[in-house]
C-alpha cells in the first residue's frame, strides 16, 4: 500500500535525510521563514543545523495561514525531495472559537454537540494552516488532585469511548483528502496518563494489567476504532517503563494486538526525559528504546537525529524500523493531500470569515450551556428579571473563563458574565458588580465594595472559582477546595441572609466545603468558553434549562481521594444505613460516597422514573434483553434528561464494579409529558477482562438500574443463561 | 514426613471429623468448658452443633491458662480421636505487658530489642496457654490514612523485612514442641493488605505484579525464611481476586514458588465474605474457592463446615485437598508438642509469676525509650529538674497509651506520663498538671484550667494526640490532623509566650500543620505500652537520649498522599532548587517532599559525617564493595545514632527508586567521639524484578548514600561491571 511512497522516497533518501523526516521541531525553529541561513538560539542549543531544520518532517505550534504558507514554501524551496511539512499543534477545545473545556463537554452527555466542536475547531485550524491536533485527550481520570483532569471526559470508560469517537469523527470527517477543513487527530496519551500517583502530573502510574485493560485502555481503542491516525505517548511509565520506550505497550499490544498503522509521536521531549526517568543511562540509549518501541516522532528532543545514525552503524537499530517511521509519516502526509496540495485548506483570505465566526460562536454558546451542571437549587434560581441582582466575585467581570489548552484563542473577545447578564436581562439597570475579591486575595477594600453591592440587591450571584492556570498540564494541586480568600468571600455574603447562588469557574472537581453547604444555588460552569458568559446568563436567567451532569465525582475531601462510582465492592461493604459495626469498609469521619456522584445534575424542572421492567428475567446470549421504563417531567419547565443504564454483576471470576454505565439516552420533556425509554442489553455488553485476561460474560446474576444518575436509581435483575 | 500422622489421624476421621478440623471458633463457643451439652446463641447462630464445636481444630481468641486448660480439657474428654485444640489469638505488640505499637517499634530500628517483645509477649501469651499469635503483621505501608499503619513496622521493604525476621524469632525461637514458652507466628496479611485504596480499611488494591514482588511480598518472604508456621489471607484482592480465594497468590505463588508448607488461615469470616465482594455467587462457590485456593482454617464462618461435605460429593473438592489440610493443621499441633502435651506451655502459677513481671515491663520501658523519636527541638528538650512544668492536654494524665490491638493488656495499669514525670524529676511539685482539652473537644472551663496550670510555668508540656481508637483496624480517617479541639488548645498555650514542647500520642503519621509550626519542641512518643509514661519521663528530663527514626514519611498534607521515599524519578523531576518552570513534577500549592522523610530523628547530642569512600569505583560481580564514613558525635551528651545506607541504580531495564534503604547500622558514640563505620554492597542487594519479572542486577552507574535519615546524605557513586 505504501510501495509507492518507498519507491519515490524513501529509497532515495539518506539515512540523514530519513532521520531528520521523525524529527519534529516547535514554531521558533520557523520564526524566520526562508533560506534558513541563519542558525538561530534553539537550534544552537539543540545543536542542530539548518539543514536539519530543511530535512525535519513537521512541525508543532506554527498557526496562521499565512505564516504557515510562508514556511511550507520555504521548506519546500529548500527540501531536496520536496517533502512537504506536516503541521501539527494543541487544538484541544476549539481554535480561536474555544469551547468548553472537555470535562465540562463531557458533562453535556451529548456526543452530537462535542463531534460538532471537533468539526469547527478542525474547520479553524485547518483553514489558519494545521494538519494535526494533539486531540482528543482520552486519558480516563479518579484523581481531582491532578491538573489535567480538565482535558479528560471523565471517570467512565464507556463515557470516555464514546466522546473519542464523537472527537475523532468531528475532526477527522470521513475524507482527509478530500475534505481540506478537517485535521487528522491524534489520541493521547498513550496509556494511563492519568493514573499519576497523588495526582501530582507526570508521577509514577502503578496499575495492574487488568485495570489498565478494563478502565483505562478502551477509550483510546474507540478513538483508534473511530480512525483516529495518530497517537500520542504518554509521560508515565507503563508497568516500570516510560511509555515512549514501552516496546510492549506500542510495539506488541498497540501495533501488533491492535493493528495500529498510523503514526505514533512522543510527547514534548519525552524520549530524552526517559533519561531522568532512570530508563535510559544516556540520551543514546532512550533513542534505541524510544524507536525499537515504535515511536516514528520524536517531538522536540534530538536523540534520535543524533544517535540512530550511530546506532544504526553499530547495528543496534535496524535501518528497517527507521523506514517503517518514514513511510508511515509519509502515509499520513499523503493521507492529508499534502503531497498533491502542500498547502491544503490553508487560506488566509478564508481563515478570516471562517475564524470565530458567528455561527462557530453560536455553537459554543450552545455546548457551553449544555456543560453547565446545576449541582444545587433550593428556589433561587433561575433569576426573575425583576430581581436587583448583586454580581460579584473575582469571575464576575473576568475573561479568564477560557480555560487551560486554549493558547490560539483570546480572553479579549470572550463573553464575560457581567456583559451577558445585562444583555440577557431585560433589566440591565438591576444588576451591581463588585469584583467581592481575587483569586487569591482579599483586602478590606473589596470586601465593602462587595458588601455595598450587595446591599440593594434582592439576590447575591457569586462567580468564584479557579483561575486556569490552576488546573491544565503542571497544575496539580494538593487542596482542591477554593482558595481561602474566596471562601471568606462566600461567607462574608452568606452572612447577609439573602439568597445566594454562585457560580464556579474551575477545572476540577472541587472539595465544596465552604461552598456546598453555604449557597443556596450552585451551578458549576467550568471553563465554559469564549461564549461561556452568555450561556450562563441563558441559565441564570432561565432562558435556557440547565441539564449538565458530572462525569467525575466530586469527593467530600481530598481526604477521600480517589472516590469514583465504578469501583469494586469489598468483603466488609458498608450498609446502607449506617450502624455501630467498626469492620466494615469505611472511614470514621467521613462518609465514603462522594458529595456528588457520578451522573448527576439538577434541572429546573423534576423527572420521575416509574416501571422499570425488563422483557424477561432470563438473557440468552444471542438474545438482547430491553429495558424499559416510563420518564416523566413532573415540573413547570420543559427540560432535558440524561436516562442512564448502569449493569452489576454480582459474581465475577475476577470482582465487577458496583455500577458500570452500559448506555445513556437524552431525551427532552415538556412540563406534563411522559416517555418510554427503552434500552438493550447484550451479552457482548456483559464482557470483562477474566483472570487471564480474556474478554467474556458470566452467566448468573446481574443488576440493572437506571435513573438520572449514579446513585438514585431504578432497580431490576435477571440472570444471563449459557 | 507426616505420614504417621495420616496413618494415626487422618486415615480413620470421618469427613465430618476433617472438615471440622479446618474450622476455627472464637472463645465465646467455649464459654462454659463442659460437655457442650448446651447450643449456646453463637452457635445457634451460625447454624453448627456441640458435635461440631467438639471436633473443631482451634479456637481464637481464649486466653489465661486455666480456662485455656478447661478448655483443653473438656475438649479431649469429647473427641473421638482425642486430638487437641490448638488456641490462637492477635498478640501482636505484647500480651499484658504492652510494647509499643509495631510502628514505634520500628521506629527503634532496632531488630534486636523488637525480637525480645516478641519472645515477652511469646512467654506471656504461652503461659497463659495460647499457642499461635497472628502476628507479625509485616504489611509495607505509604498510606497515613489506613488505620492498620499502626501495625506495621513502616514503607521500607528492606527493614520491614528485618523486622518481619526479627519478630518470627522471637516469638518462635528455636524449637517450638521443647521451648513451651514460644508461641508459634502467623504472618499476615498475605498479600498487600496494607495498599488499600483511599487508605479505607479492607478496601480494593490494585498494584502491578512488579509492585507486589518488588516493594509488597519481600517482607511476607522474611518472615517465612525465619520459619514463620503460618499465614493468614488478606482482606483484598489481588489482581481481582480477594486474596483468600487466590489460586494463584496462594497455590502456585506461595505453596509453590516459595514451598510454604504450613498453615494457611482466612483472616476472620474472610472466605464468605468473598460473596460480597463479589468474587462468588454464594457460601458454597466461595468454600470451594477458598479450598481450592489453598486455605487450611476457615476463621468464623461455616463456610467449609457446610460446603465442603456437599462440594466433595458432587465431585469439585478433591477429597486429598481436604487431607492436605488437615495434615498441615496436625503437623502444626505436633511441632508445638499437643499431642504429647495438650496442656502445652499453660501454667496457672507460673502464669502469675511471668505475666507482667518487672522484668517484662523493664524491657517494654526499654523499647518505648527506643521507640520515640524526637521531631523538632529548639533548645527545649531536655526539661530540667529546676524549671516549673505544665503538663496539659487529653493524653498528660490518661492511660490510653497502649494503642490498638492491646486487648490483653490493662490501661489502668499503665504508666501515665503526669505520674512518671513527677517520679522521675526531683521535684515533683514542680509539675502542674490540667486536662486543657478532650480529645475531640474543649470547654472554656477546660481552656481556664489550661491557662491557670501554665501561669506559674517556665515550661508547658502538651500531651495531645489521637485516641486509640482513631487508629487500628476500622480507623481510617480522611483527616489526618490533630482533632481542632487540640489544635486549638496547642494556639491557646503557645499564645503565653512560654516554651512549648508538644509530646504526640498516635497511631499514624499526622498532617502536623498547627503542631510543629506551634512548637519549640515535638516528640513523637506513638503508642509507647504499658510502661510508655516512665519512657517518655526519662526522655523529657535527659536520663536518656532520643533515638528513634520515622519508618513512614510523615506528608505535608493528606493532598498529598501517598508520599515515601522510596519512589520512583520521573521524566520530569523537580529541580533540588526551584524555578519558573511549571512543567516538572510538582504540585502548584505544596512541595513533592514530606514533611518530615523517612530515616528521620533528632537527638540530644549532634551527629556529623564526613569521608565517606568507597573501596574502588567499580564494583565486580563477586567482589563487595567496601563503604566507609566517618561519624562523629558534636554534641554534649552520649547518644546513639543510626547510620543509614542508601542505593540507588540510576538506569534500570525498568525504573528504579531514587532511594533504596540496603543496610543500617546503630552506633553508640560519647561526646567528642568518632567511628568509622563500615559497610558492603553486594551485587546481590543489586538485584530487582526486571520486565519479565526476573531477578537480576545491572550493569552500569549506582549512586551510594550514606546519612541520619533518607534525606540528609553523603554522596558516592560507582560503576557496577559485568
Amino acid at each position: 500500500m505504501t510501495e509507492h511512497l518507498y519507491n519515490k522516497y524513501v529509497k532515495n533518501m539518506t539515512l540523514e535525510e530519513k532521520i531528520a523526516q521523525l524529527l519534529q521541531l516547535a514554531a521558533p525553529f520557523y520564526d524566520e521563514p526562508g533560506d534558513h541561513s541563519e542558525i538561530t538560539g534553539p537550534m544552537e542549543e539543540l545543536g542542530i543545523q539548518s539543514e536539519t531544520v530543511r530535512n525535519a518532517g513537521s512541525v508543532l505550534g506554527v498557526a496562521g495561514a499565512a505564516k504557515m504558507m510562508a514556511v511550507q514554501k520555504a521548506h519546500l524551496a529548500n527540501n531536496r525531495l520536496g517533502i512537504p511539512l506536516l503541521f501539527m499543534a494543541d487544538i484541544v477545545h476549539g481554535f480561536k472559537t474555544i469551547f468548553p473545556i472537555p470535562l465540562a463537554i463531557g458533562s453535556s452527555w451529548n456526543p452530537e454537540l462535542a463531534k460538532q466542536s471537533a468539526e469547527i475547531a478542525a474547520r479553524e485550524a485547518a483553514v489558519s494552516g494545521l494538519h494535526v491536533t494533539f486531540a482528543p485527550m482520552v486519558d480516563l481520570i479518579r484523581d481531582p488532585r491532578w491538573g489535567r483532569v480538565m482535558e479528560s471526559t471523565g471517570e467512565d470508560p464507556y463515557l470516555n469511548g464514546v466522546f473519542a469517537k464523537a472527537f475523532v469523527q468531528g475532526f477527522q470527517g470521513d475524507d482527509l483528502a478530500g475534505d481540506t477543513s478537517r485535521v487528522a487527530a491524534c489520541v493521547k496519551h498513550f496509556a494511563a496518563y492519568g493514573a499519576a500517583e497523588g495526582g501530582r502530573d507526570y508521577n509514577t502510574v502503578d496499575l495492574s494489567e487488568r485495570q489498565l485493560r478494563e478502565y483505562y485502555l478502551p477509550a483510546y481503542k474507540q478513538a483508534l476504532d473511530a480512525g483516529a491516525e495518530m497517537v500520542m505517548t504518554s509521560f508515565n511509565i507503563v508497568d516500570g517503563v516510560p511509555a515512549t520506550g514501552n516496546r510492549k505497550l506500542l510495539r506488541d499490544l498497540l501495533r501488533g494486538e491492535w493493528g495500529f498503522e498510523g503514526v505514533i509521536i512522543s510527547d514534548w521531549a519525552s524520549i530524552k526525559e526517559m533519561v531522568a526517568h532512570g530508563a535510559a543511562e544516556d540520551d543514546k540509549e532512550a533513542a534505541f528504546k524510544a524507536i525499537r518501541a515504535g515511536v516514528d516522532i520524536d517531538m522536540m528532543t534530538t536523540s534520535y537525529l543524533h544517535h540512530l545514525p550511530e546506532l544504526v552503524d553499530e547495528g543496534l537499530v535496524d535501518e528497517a524500523w527507521i523506514d517503517e517511521a518514514v513511510l508511515r509519516i509519509l502515509s499520513l502526509k499523503e493521507k492529508l493531500g499534502l503531497f498533491d496540495n502542500p498547502m491544503r485548506g490553508a487560506d488566509p483570505v478564508r481563515e478570516k470569515e471562517i475564524v470565530y465566526s458567528a455561527e462557530h460562536r453560536q455553537a459554543a454558546r450552545k455546548l457551553a450551556e449544555k456543560s453547565c451542571v446545576l449541582l444545587k437549587n433550593e428556589g433561587v434560581l433561575p433569576l426573575r428579571a425583576e430581581q436587583r441582582v448583586a454580581l460579584i466575585g473575582p469571575f464576575a467581570d473576568s475573561g479568564d473563563i477560557l480555560g487551560w489548552w486554549s493558547w490560539t484563542g483570546s480572553k479579549e473577545t470572550a463573553v464575560k458574565l457581567s456583559d451577558a447578564m445585562r444583555a440577557v436581562t431585560g433589566n440591565p439597570d438591576y444588576i451591581t458588580v463588585a469584583v467581592g475579591s481575587g483569586v487569591d486575595s482579599i483586602t478590606e477594600t473589596q470586601k465593602e465594595e462587595a458588601l455595598t453591592a450587595a446591599a440593594g440587591a434582592d439576590v447575591i450571584v457569586l462567580a468564584v472559582g479557579e483561575s486556569s492556570h490552576m488546573s491544565g498540564e503542571g497544575g496539580s494541586r494538593t487542596n482542591i477546595k477554593l482558595p481561602d480568600a474566596q471562601l471568606e468571600l462566600i461567607r462574608l455574603m452568606k452572612g447577609l441572609g439573602k439568597p445566594v447562588a454562585i457560580v464556579l469557574f474551575n477545572g476540577r472537581p472541587l472539595d465544596l466545603h465552604g461552598v456546598y453547604d453555604q449557597a443556596d444555588a450552585v451551578l458549576e460552569a467550568w471553563f465554559p468558553g469564549s461564549e461561556g458568559g452568555s450561556a450562563l446568563a441563558d441559565l441564570l436567567y432561565g432562558k435556557a434549562n440547565p441539564s449538565g451532569r458530572l462525569t467525575m465525582s466530586f469527593p467530600n475531601s481530598v481526604g477521600q481521594v480517589p472516590v469514583y462510582y465504578n469501583s469494586f465492592s469489598t468483603g466488609r461493604p458498608k450498609p446502607a444505613v449506617e450502624d455501630e459495626n467498626r469492620y466494615v469498609s469505611k472511614y470514621i469521619d467521613s462518609p465514603n460516597e462522594p458529595l456528588l456522584p457520578f451522573g448527576f445534575g439538577l434541572s429546573y424542572t423534576a423527572f420521575t422514573y416509574e416501571g422499570l421492567t425488563l422483557s424477561s428475567d432470563n438473557m440468552k446470549e444471542d438474545q438482547p434483553l430491553e429495558v424499559k421504563v416510563t420518564v416523566t417531567n413532573t415540573g413547570r419547565m420543559a427540560g432535558t434528561e440524561t436516562v442512564q443504564l448502569y449493569v452489576r454483576d454480582i459474581s465475577g471470576e475476577v470482582v465487577r464494579p458496583v455500577k458500570e454505565l452500559k448506555d445513556f439516552r437524552q431525551i427532552e420533556l415538556a412540563p406534563g409529558e411522559s416517555t418510554e425509554v427503552i434500552f438493550y442489553i447484550e451479552e457482548k455488553q456483559l464482557r470483562y477482562h477474566h483472570s487471564d485476561l480474556s474478554l467474556s460474560s458470566d452467566h448468573g446474576q446481574f443488576y440493572v438500574y437506571v435513573g438520572g444518575n449514579s446513585r438514585d436509581v431504578q432497580t431490576a435483575g435477571f440472570r444471563l443463561l449459557k
